[in-house]
């Protein structure tokens, strides 16, 4: 999924998919490149889960998973606030350690 | 920074540093991987922002950097919370279609 979202022309279609469903050639237009260029990073955002797709006829409509957008938020949540628990701790810690232990632990 | 965070070793060291900080040698301890090709994978993470380091004596240490974790954070939480408004505002329209407009939006 991080290597999903690590090419900026993928960013870009989640981004534009965040506003809402498009199809193939919509997602395609901003973007300087071939269409079985789009295609492929398609393939990648939907095999990464991020991005679902439907044909309805002769046009490919493509809508963001939430689900997927989610899971990658919270692998990172869970690190950051692993990370600012253990800087609380170590602050604690320090704070202690500046008091006086035969006093009991007061300043 | 999506793309330091792309590889499953990356992911791993950042993984390691969210439990506080480490030397070079201690995180590459896990993988079965050289020194060199270990600090190669710290120079993508310290150019994405994500890790910080510093060398004391002959022991460089290497430390987690939340605020470039919370703006990945932010990015991903930004186009979920844009689609999800999306869905609910589609949800509110899908509702007031179905309401007889002649009984002034009453079900």
């Amino acid at each position: 999924m991080f290597q999903a979202l690590a090419d900026p022309t993928r960013r870009g279609m989640v981004e534009r998919l965040s506003r809402g469903p498009a199809s193939v050639s919509d997602l395609a237009k901003p973007f300087a490149m071939s269409l079985p260029a789009v295609v492929q990073h398609l393939q990648v955002l939907e095999a990464s889960g991020l991005v679902t797709s439907q044909k309805i006829g002769r046009v490919r409509t493509c809508s963001l998973d939430t689900a997927a957008l989610s899971l990658a938020e919270q692998w990172i949540n869970d690190r950051r606030k692993g990370w600012e628990h253990r800087l609380d701790r170590l602050g604690d810690l320090l704070a202690e350690n500046f008091d006086d232990p035969e006093q009991g632990g007061q300043s």
